[in-house]
């Protein structure tokens, strides 16, 4: 993980605050101010090169409502909008910003724009009225009820809609490619000399970006995996030789499949993308598996969606999907075919079964952790929004909440250290060392 | 459904009953005298016809503790064997079965046989020796800890297997093969003129078994089965022409899919194995599901695996698995085929997610109403076959629970009536009238 | 159980049937006719007499669509109200109710009376209109929408309220108070010769209601029930001589404590108010606890709250509820001050656990099972009212829906038979012979 | 907070560390080295002070494997004993450290204690061994598999204990009391001149320890809160003027109460321990919940079990119980019967329920997120013992797993600061402003 330098975890103000806050009366002495900033590093050998050139180690904005505002609350109108896929939570963050801005803040008018940026296009329909009556019940279930849509749209058009409707503040909720259309957005503002805000609040299952400790949903999503691996190892267990394959989502990281290999621990292979593996040879995964099954009778296999993508024969057309990921072929039907050729060419009797549950995960209503998480990261998007703070994200660091830039959070991807204690973590309770000691990490 | 005539409900008995029950010390006056005979009907207009000609309705024994026993329970060893696909409960029934059969009757030995019928094989490896502790928290996990498999193995192997280890009472737990295969194993019992009783305790999570009310994990199944549905519901919802797939066990029987639709509240469309359905032409499902999208934007289907064989295009081998059932073609893979096809023919802007959460409902532990009908059901079975019944399933009719030959369980099908008052429920919840009026249901 | 004759089981009906039923268009063939009625007793001994007499049984109408109607549809008003505590499924209810008259037969106005009776009563508020948008979601949460209260209040002051605001049908629902509270509404009406129906839907958690199989809610009560009795088991196994006491919901019937201790597999005591017992002397229930306690150095005892009330020292002045139903003194209060004495005064170590959890029951949403049963339940008393039966209640016996009049419900409780199958299944179960052996049954 | 100066933070050690670990050969690079010190603060303005005088800010030693070890795994015996009241997890961390121990480790012996430090007193039983069998599924239960029991045993009985059973290491798994107990007995080893490690590993479900971010158990604990909240609200719309009381644990510390309250979107006022407030008076709780029962008719309470000591009249007799605790008096109660007759002689009609969940919150099995932090703490337990490291508690702090002297961790307790954000967040979600800045913080 690479610091970042001092100038790029500075957030944009679109000017000077000059409104008293209205939060003061209630509460005098609750006001961040810019001397409370949050170091990135934690540790004494990290900071001991800027200690010794007697710099101050890289810090975060800390998040939190500051007094004077930049925006009159009274003359505000907010609008939100959801991007992406599914995830536990978003009913929560449209609930929280919502709420604060109209009972903490007193905003007059909040607006939902439907189905993602598709409801901030041309021609989009008309937003929803977000009351307290409209969000009162919404976190209770799953899925946003905004609704959402992948892919980006003019940022021209965009910010013609915001115009159109008085949108002082924007919320964007949306993973990585959201967020860059957002400070794309929020450029586009600035190009035209307009006082909007754009506010993110990075929504992503996978929990893979950078500088911030946990996403929103991450929790629940685990949990819920942690079910999938129950049945898994339940189905494993049923039967002579059986083996329960669970596919679990994380594209690029696999925070849920480690994560829930430790939760649960009925786990004896879990495959991330961070680590590469092979399935042949002496020291494939083939053999361990052989080996498992010999011994125990039983094995329980995860697999990140995104892991061994090399191994997925590479195809001639590699495609994208409307937010620009690369589609990845599907290595838990290549796994499963792979296993029951190799088992079967060994006249071994098995029995495999496949899990993959990944709708039933990103459905969810959020657990209690994130229910509160959501909770406070609504919060503090109001908050900035409110202090005039532009194409930045919330989020949380050191036991603080902080305020940083889109382009710095969006930087590069947060992924497991194949080297580092948490996978460390993971093949201690796995036991999976002797298979992956055959895969170098880097090739 | 056709009455069976009074023969054909009577169930078989080893020999004559001289051993006085362990019971009657603690419970004079608990015994089931062989007067109680439950009805198989109970509307007045079925019995008209009995009653015209003066004869007695068809009923079935009611099952319950006997006094004299045939068997001398401080002599007899149990086995158990459960076979088949995982289905709630199955721990709960083993658990029954070895705690009634030790503590109720005082039995010295419980045997587990590993594996399904392949544990009574000529080569199979030892049974479990199942005493209270061994099986005293199973019923907290699902599946089966003695393991299953399908198929049958030969009826004198598994008699030798009996012989060999003593066996006088044989449990066997599974569907409609199993209990066939336990008939056959009685047949050949009766045969070598040996007094070993087989009861089933039949296993359906479909509640596709004649006779029995309800089969065991059928509740814990609907319950699983409605929270796919609420996913299915989430995901629809949050997307522009949001539609959710979700594929639901039932070969041959539609019940869970027809009661997880009625339980949950979301499903517009319900497709089951009894009511044929067209796809194409004006009022076939394709155009109902663009009239749903055009009107409310959003769609949640059920099908169940067995609907619609006759529209997934007949292949050239249709195949049977081990237990000897038809392999059906994925139904659920062929609509997601048609109605994308389908929806990007009309240009319309859609999301479709599908859903198959098979393996996660059969492998959950049993809720507290299948938990406590679990105990149930092997109570009784034990009380069957220490009164020396053989040959013979347990069941729940009108209120009470019975003993039935495995011939008449296994004759025909439970089915949905398309005509009846159960599917008219499911058309009055989901509102799918002007759709299934267009199939007619005898072609 | 004494068996009603024949007049008692007859329903009344407002007046002929002229109006065709709008079911009629898209299912010809599904209504029932007068000719289908369900038999009371299901065995073949109890139907001797009968057949020595050659008189029928006794039987129910069979509840269901029927064809032609008494009232006009689309002419109707339609009114809800829900009395006494909560219960699992009310929402659900309320929402099939109010979707079948509007969907189903097109009725026009469907209005909930706040909280309970005394939204009837002379100066109440105005009832809410209940449309499609506003009971879509109410299931997804527990208690009533349209809140509830005790008590009765003077019928001519309802059947005012009935007529100002034009309701032809009444659907009633709550437990025998309430049901007698509409059976005396529905006399008012005939005293006035009005022709407004009065449809109960009984709601008891505690399913003790004659010829009612099992009322809604029951099993979610019974599971939750479960997991309470799951936190006594681990506290109890958690200390030296740990006991786990839990109280469970029965005023006058022990069916939760019975079914719950028996989906659980961990109770060594269920008491409830159909058994009486002696707490003190050589067979009395603290005897056992120290017996028990000695020999496996935990135990867990369930009570409901009506069992032992001879027990709690008669007091001066007992009291009765709004409701008319006696206050009972508290059974659980009274068996945790008495086990502590015993045990202290033994100088025995021990750890005692209290677990009281009545309101968490209530207020739970209802499980797949029971939501479906709610929806067949309001489906049917929608049936019955347009078909204009009043007075009467919908219920399920011998696996068909019937109709019976309020009277006949309400004459007697449903209760636990000492001498019967179920409390020797409980006893089975929990191996509390000896201790029970010890308290006959008839005093 | 008040920082610990620099010596504060060093964690004891047997003697040097000699001996080759183990985990050597399949982990070249994953040790933790003395430079990797983990920072106490995390903000820039907390740190100027250090900056100023340059001197490092106080930092604690990192929690991990290191190479070399004090002891020989091979031939070392491990003890764990569990001790205090029940929480989520403690199961998973009996299972972590019997099974890093054996299989990361290679210790041929594991032992358990049973029922807390009674089980190492001069006369207790003896222990269990803890193998891979006997661990495997206790996490699947709530509880402690070994029991546990309040109060300290003396520490020359306990360290005959270990070496009576020859034990190397000794894992504490218990609150402040026991963590006490536990540097007690280390001092003891110590002055006997013992080379017997003691390491605690902090177990308090009300979160109040500090420099621990985050106990275990905490988060499931808050998520069953919630439900216990939810219960109040729905039964509190269910009626008119329906107030719902919850009482939460908390007895010097506030946090399950404010996080459910956050959690939950309910909660209308949340009392805690660290807030005083008064209850009469203009200002006080009691006219700010007439207010919101005149505008809202339902209201919500949660209160700590600690909160308003003050207002629970002084009694003679203070009385402590096992553990050294002071017993509190029950404010749930008092407040309900001061909300009772204030309600009451207002006239007010108004239904109350009181719900106090406290065992089932106890009981439960960890949730994932739980399950995994327990694995993690027991890895690091087993680290810290292996490495010689004795008198410490593993922690978590800033985004790293910490050692910690028990001085440090139990001097003082982990409150909620009422001027901070945390309490702020709290009032912003329920929005209980009026009446607690009637409530002067400082008295």
């Amino acid at each position: 993980m690479n610091f970042p330098v001092a100038h790029e975890t500075m957030v944009q103000t679109l000017g000077n605050a000059e409104v008293s806050s209205p939060l003061r009366s209630f509460r005098p002495d609750g006001f961040v101010d810019e001397q409370q900033r949050v170091f990135l590093h934690s540790q004494t050998h990290e900071e001991q090169a800027f200690r010794d050139q007697d710099v101050m180690p890289p810090s975060f904005e800390r998040a939190g409502p500051r007094d004077p505002l930049f925006f009159d609350p009274a003359k505000v109108t907010c609008g939100i909008v959801t991007c992406g896929g599914l995830c536990p939570g978003l009913n929560d963050v449209i609930r929280s910003l919502t709420l604060t801005s109209i009972h903490g803040y007193g905003v007059p008018r909040v607006l939902g724009f439907r189905y993602g940026y598709a409801g901030l296009a041309a021609d989009s329909e008309a937003p929803v009225e977000l009351t307290h009556d409209v969000v009162d019940h919404i976190h209770e279930q799953g899925g946003t009820m905004l609704g959402s849509s992948r892919g980006p749209q003019p940022e021209c058009e965009i910010v013609d809609t915001l115009k159109k409707h008085g949108v002082d503040i924007l919320f964007v909720v949306g993973g990585d490619g959201t967020l860059r259309g957002g400070r794309d957005i929020a450029a586009e503002i600035t190009r035209q000399g307009l006082s909007i805000s754009v506010i993110g609040v990075p929504k992503t299952i996978d929990n893979d970006l950078q500088w911030v400790s946990r996403s929103f949903g991450f929790t629940t999503a685990v949990e819920e995996a942690r079910n999938a691996i129950q049945s898994a190892h339940i189905e494993a267990r049923g039967a002579l030789n059986g083996v329960g394959l669970v596919k679990l989502m994380g594209r690029h990281s696999g925070f849920i499949a480690a994560h829930a290999s430790m939760a649960s621990s009925d786990v004896n292979f879990c495959l991330v993308p961070e680590v590469p593996f092979s399935m042949d040879g002496e020291d494939g995964f083939l053999e361990a598996l052989v080996h498992r099954l010999k011994s125990r009778r039983h094995a329980v296999i995860v697999v990140a969606e995104g892991a061994g993508q090399d191994l997925v024969a590479a195809e001639e057309n590699q495609q994208r999907d409307k937010s620009g990921n690369l589609k990845l072929k599907d290595i838990g039907v290549y796994m499963r075919e792979r296993i029951d050729s190799h088992l079967k060419g060994l006249g071994m009797e098995f029995s495999m079964k496949y899990i993959d549950p990944s709708y039933t995960i990103r459905s969810l209503p959020a657990n209690a952790f994130d229910s509160e998480y959501c909770l406070m990261l609504g919060q503090h998007a109001v908050h900035a929004g409110m202090a005039g703070r532009t194409g930045m994200v919330v989020g949380l660091w050191n036991r603080y909440f902080t305020n940083m830039p889109i382009e710095l959070v969006t930087r590069a991807r947060q992924q497991i250290d194949p080297n580092g204690p948490e996978w460390h973590r993971v093949l201690d309770s796995t036991g999976q060392r002797t298979f992956s000691a055959t895969s170098p990490v880097q090739e």
